[in-house]
């Protein structure tokens, strides 16, 4: 299994608070626990900018090569490292990114915010222009 | 310009509701409105399963190379169709999908329920593995 899968981390993440400017984000601190755990292999762990889902605390995506991309919110930084990390090796083992629901971690089965299909033609397509 | 962007609909979305099973799905009616419309050039629009975003009524997501991928909630699917094909028209005309806040439509600013960097690479990565 040589896939590679990406999750990202949105370490702008304030949670709806205002930390001193001084302190770490909670995005961030999610970010850094993971990045001090063992990162399964065929996973790389990017932080990224705003994803724009801020009502819904600590966010990320999960995406690679012919699978659907999902997005989770409400990810506690302090102790859902672990949680994160087994579930992207799990998305990693299914080959369109769909983690049979009774392996699918409870979390994800409560606080998926939006899944996008890997880019397979749809047979119902309409195109705009002559290009 | 010759970039494709693609407007994905969601045509399994029911607002919450039960429809008669003889009756088209909101998602299924915002597509007939908008595959019955003039398509921008460089658009093409695809029919999709849901994007698990139900809560939210009709949802859309637009993504293209080298763009930001985004997803739209609460779309009327009797009265947006024109609106959102023009915003998938702006979008395309931004080469990294940030339409400038100015001339956003209303409903993007308001309803932009994640988005999703392109592909690349970010300086903060951690891979795993020895791949």
């Amino acid at each position: 299994m040589s896939a590679t899968v990406e999750l990202l981390i949105c370490v702008k993440c304030r949670k709806g608070t205002e930390p001193p400017a001084d302190e770490r984000r909670p995005g961030q601190r999610l970010f850094d626990e993971i990045a001090a755990c063992e990162i399964p292999e065929g996973v790389t762990v990017s932080a990224v900018e705003c994803l724009q889902n801020c009502d819904a605390g600590c966010t990320v995506a999960m995406r690679g090569d012919g699978r659907w991309t999902y997005v989770y919110g409400g990810i506690d930084e302090d102790s859902q490292a672990g949680m994160l990390l087994g579930g992207t090796a799990l998305y990693r083992a299914a080959p369109d990114g769909l983690i049979p629901w009774r392996s699918r971690p409870e979390h994800f089965k409560r606080n998926c915010v939006a899944r996008i299909p890997p880019p397979t033609p749809s047979p119902s397509q309409h195109k705009g222009g002559s290009e």
